[in-house]
């Protein structure tokens, strides 16, 4: 019989009365609780990311591992890549969580060839699919791990080498059928190494149109195996390259039609890659949302001091309830989802460290919730929206809006009516009620 | 008869053998040399820009005015605006530069009606073609002032008042003609309000549906008037507004797809912009350029460690280097140009630190023209760019790069053939190549 | 009889239950309800600045003035400068304020000469004198304002020029006179022209000297005078200087030891300043008062994607629990106070937006403070971060700290005992502690 | 006999007539060259770091290592940590660089008591002597390495865990012995683990306190054992720490004043890190000089677009102008040099690649010498300033900064004499002045 591997810890309650130190339950996430609805995990859709919570040793640039999880023996072996599963299925359960992500090498070593790569894969996959059966737990997305190979230095698909692009897409492929194997809901693209570090030995006219031949080639294999996931873009400024070529939200859109492939993609947005692009938190949530364009969030923080990513737990309420408002706009985030691409301090080395990170995030993003949708609910901030934009739904303003005016019939107005008359934007105001639902 | 409002000095000469301490002449700037073919006059289309070098005050956030030039009486009179352009022409002459760049308002006073601005505005555009047909200098381009009014506080074709954005329109409409009678080369648009302060009272979805309509408004007029300049898009990322709905390259480039405004627009890159938005000096212009889309320089440079615009001259010869190479590779900037959107600091109080500002900065242009072409000539970094990227020119590679292969191909490719071999990227050879023609 | 400013307004009124959108109000601050045995107004000792809120017009770098108030005529008169006081006056006792603060400037116009400038003042002075006393509104500090004339634009102590320095010298000479006239608590130097633009042309030893020597010419009059209020220095990183010498906190601890002037003067920080400089927003406040410094606290904040001090009124609860908790464990902040150095923004145009950004500042500093109170009285994280540093209050531990130990004796205990076996930082408990508090 | 690493490259010559493509030599470094009295080699004090050119294997946080030795057989023997510094001796003697440096932890392993490490090192220092001894390459400096092991993740001097406090000093004793043996001209503290990551769980005061009191441990051994070289703190701003205590230069100098040590200490500046930091480039270098502190420089650079520590090669000629500049007026370095704290891109993985970029700095710096020291010579700097600050150099001015004025006699003058006249800075003629030398 399979031993446990959190003896002591879990299954995390809801206990809204727990004492100010008492971490390791959830005080404001409630499963189950409706809200506008649904179930509070309807709209929330969280997932436990494999490679921080399950792969993170907690080393760093200038340290070695600090993280030691007592059930893996630090070897490459199938034993340990399957006992490290396990361990994460438990986990899942305990928190209660029904979804999780991965990158296809976080799940098994590679072997000398690409055939024994795919074949150790497969070996922990199947291990995967039958854990998966039993808890109920679901894929959220998978991705291939195109950067960490020293193969990838200059890129994946973007690789001077032609040779290096081709070693992507035939593990993009495989990753594709693991994916349908699966059932993932989504499919991502993060670029790592999809960029440039100086631009002198760089064509990146060239390297764009490989990224955009290479995307072709993942839609028509999609197709083709009949892959029903939802393919998703992930931007990052910069780090580990200098410049990212998926910078933001709208770099990537840009990209998207600079090459005929938006209807293909929507976006996975990590606000910490947004803060880290030099936009406020929930920007990119709201821009890509704006256009349809969002179609998950990783969600995570860093600190806005700090020019790199922290990968931090979501911990602010603020922020989580402007996020969980445009969720709620868009009318969820299906088939998306709320993944903790976060890690524990490479100093919180202990194994409940690793729950009272993923609760308290919970417990930050339902309060996130709880808000959002009092606000929405209360309809305060949608009148005072809609009382400024009003001049646009009528008379000249909605023609120019619909595209019937023209230049000489605005003059014409102007000539007739004057100068407009600035109205307060009320900032202030609009900050003070929002701080009543925080 | 006129007198001179620069007197003992200029006009700037060549004297490439100038003590250390003679800043008032070009040590390498020499209009009538040729290089790779054209002048140096031709490939550098140097403009003074009018607002900061004869509107320019001195004043900041934080301090009062420190520049009065002898010229300028302190009064909104039409005298005075016309004074001030007789010496700006008596300057554009002295300097040796050909082409110079306005906003409206820069121009002429404001009237008590929209009727009355745009008459002041037309008598000094009549003495402003005056002078123009005298001196031979042209105008690069023209763009409407929509941030400086109170009216425009929350955005001129973004604005929550569809009046406000109205009055935007018909500026933009006598803007336009205004252009059309001098001749302007190009037309700008620098969206300096259209964008945010606070995601919770903005609505930013409609205010971009907005900004669209507008511009298919422009087009439309532009087109009725026959009047044939490049539109331009100038992005920015911030400052005024907490975030510019234009933040960079990419996102207008984004923008202009969205609403299938692309054919129509070019972009007018300002570095100091560009290392705002976290880019590297030259990556918008390197990236506009890639895809056609680079219509004009505003040539300046900002402090790397500060994270607001400063508009200093151009003086760095490396960061030239590389702008002049990109322009070079497209064969020429025209019929945009190098225009010095650039301030004398509001120390710089003398009428000469004008011309040294103006005269160092085409000098550090003209070096970084002469570096460039001599490295284009040389051909040692289009060789070893050439062979970095020589796999995608045959082959599987070539096939990729063309659209005909396959997820499947690539695999059979690496299952056959193996793991690519990582070859050095050599990034401070060419560093070292570089600094060789600096 | 004096007329009405704000009619129809205030004054603010405490109650906890208004409606979303009813923000002119206090949900939280009970200015005579008690929290850790002090009143709350008390402990926060709020203040009004005049310049951003009775001076400030809404221009800025790219705009012209959106603020326009009934009783100012525009005027530089005596008479609009005592108008605009009486309003101030008004809207300190509605908004229930006990302190102000102000620039020598800002209370009254220049004069041509120095002599009429300062009988300018003292004609406004007396008027100031007659409202406080009348009112019980006390000054929280006064200061010069050595950064706006265009005589200071190399700097004021550190002008290149020693005529200015004199200047500066004979200004603050009066200003000290003001302070004590006015039963000021403190006295505040902001050095915003302290610094340089360029290293190229400034001898940076040679103007910190001229900044020590000038600080040593005002103790010597304080003391002369028998002025008691304690002096300032507000750091500050850059803008409008490249680099302000003042940058931080530590940079002026350093400053003042260095010149041998650390008794003399305590700091007053501003968040805003604090994250420029690239800290947390809490960083300065808690090392100053780690050292017995923080004098004082300018209480506001910016955007943290912004690169400049935008001044907004504080509205994070979060933050203003971090800054509180620092004030009451060093017991208080007076003689210093909170002091609003905050403006409503450019497009927050009416009257009423006034009193709204100050009422919900005072209300977030008061969820701040009752959050920071809960937090000592639970005693939860006392005890927490007391476990985490026992080791060092026993043994060879606390003979380190003494200063009693050696590396010999060290070694000897490594040599014994073997390696420190790492423990838990536990970061996220602590943070999801906190949000309990929040 | 023992084998050759580098088989065909080098030495590397003097060629100024070197191709473009030719990387591997000088064009401007030429060791026996004189400058301003001395030669190349005794200015610029070049010195090879061990840990990035002999340790650093490529691996970033999204990458493993991508860097391989022909030398280094992955082992953490004792035969190949010698092999290993074996081929490093080659590299300085073919390079022509006359100093090292070292971490205590870079030469050789950790075993699995203290007493086997120290063992392991002392087998490696000996050898190191011996090809000292043979090669005449000297050690600029030694510094322990604090912050890789697990056992420092909450710092070392500061930790929250005496016991590791311990053990850090039981290393530093060591290490100073290591450096006696060696005859380290300084001795290095960079504490990359000294600061927080959260404030919330942090005793900043008692941590700084244990900070001081490990010094004076140091600085108590060191005269014990009569080791005379400097010794040194190296500022960083943070990376890994969210705030390192040392955050830069002024920084480290008001820690040093707090507790009393500035007597013992010079400081270490990296430009890299003073860039991230928030000042510009040669901010620190010419701060720390102002006062006497700058000990040593570690000679390298970031990019100002990214908010990490890159540690690039220092390539641009300007910036190693200006920190030349700022060497030669404190007449020299010694006995600190230029330590080229730098590491070759993880994709320039070739043998020659350490070599080019070596070369390629030393170029540079030698460029930046030259142009500093015509600067020099020329004077035309030197008289520019004096002139700026000639009114501080008698009358009331000299008064002022001989600490003998008053604030009265200061308002005297201005009222006997009036307002200054504000002079121009010039800054863009001495801009141009300084284009002149590069």
């Amino acid at each position: 019989r399979e031993s446990e591997f959190f003896p002591g810890i879990g299954p995390v309650e809801y206990k809204p009365s727990a004492e100010p130190s008492e971490t390791l339950v959830f005080r404001h996430y409630n499963a189950q609780q409706e809200v506008l609805g649904r179930t509070m995990e309807e709209w929330l859709r969280f997932s436990v990311c494999y490679w921080h919570s399950f792969r993170g040793t907690g080393s760093d640039p200038f340290g070695g591992p600090t993280i030691k999880r007592p059930w893996d023996d630090g070897t490459d072996s199938l034993d340990n890549a399957k006992r490290r599963l396990r361990a994460a299925f438990e986990f899942f359960t305990k928190l209660g969580i029904k979804y999780w992500t991965f990158h296809d090498r976080d799940l098994a070593p590679e072997g000398k060839t690409l055939a024994e790569t795919n074949a150790n894969l497969d070996e922990v996959v199947e291990l995967a699919a039958e854990l998966m059966n039993k808890t109920g737990v679901k894929l959220l997305w998978a991705t291939c791990n195109l950067f960490v190979h020293p193969r990838y230095m200059h890129g994946a698909a973007t690789s001077c080498d032609a040779h290096v692009t081709m070693y992507a897409a035939a593990q993009v492929k495989k990753g594709l059928e693991v994916a349908r194997r699966l059932g993932a809901e989504n499919f991502v693209f993060w670029g790592g190494r999809e960029g440039y570090h100086s631009l002198i030995n760089t064509d990146v006219r060239a390297e764009l149109d490989h990224l955009a031949a290479f995307y072709k080639m993942v839609i028509a294999y999609k197709e083709k195996i009949g892959f029903k996931g939802q393919l998703l873009i992930e931007p990052k400024a910069k780090e580990p390259t200098r410049h990212q070529y998926d910078y933001d939200a709208q770099t990537v859109m840009a990209f998207l039609h600079q090459y005929g492939l938006n209807a293909h993609f929507k976006l996975n947005i990590e606000p910490n890659h947004t803060t880290l692009a030099g936009h406020p938190y929930e920007h990119d949530v709201i821009f890509s949302s704006a256009y349809g364009m969002l179609g998950s969030i990783d969600a995570n923080t860093g600190s806005p001091d700090l020019g790199w990513d922290t990968d931090q737990f979501p911990m602010d309420v603020r922020s989580c309830t402007m996020v969980m408002k445009a969720v709620l706009e868009q009318d969820g985030i299906a088939p998306g989802g709320l993944n903790f691409d976060a890690k524990v301090r490479r100093e919180s080395t202990d194994l409940k460290d690793l729950f009272i990170a993923h609760a308290a995030a919970m417990d930050t993003f339902a309060r996130g919730l709880k808000n959002a949708a009092s606000m929405i609910s209360d309809g305060v901030f949608a009148k005072s929206i809609n009382a400024r934009y009003v001049s646009w739904k009528s008379g000249v303003g909605s023609r120019i809006a619909r595209g019937e005016a023209t230049l000489e019939e605005c003059e014409k107005v102007v000539m007739e009516h004057g100068d407009p008359r600035p109205e307060s934007g009320h900032q202030e105001h609009f900050e003070a009620m929002l701080n009543h639902y925080i």
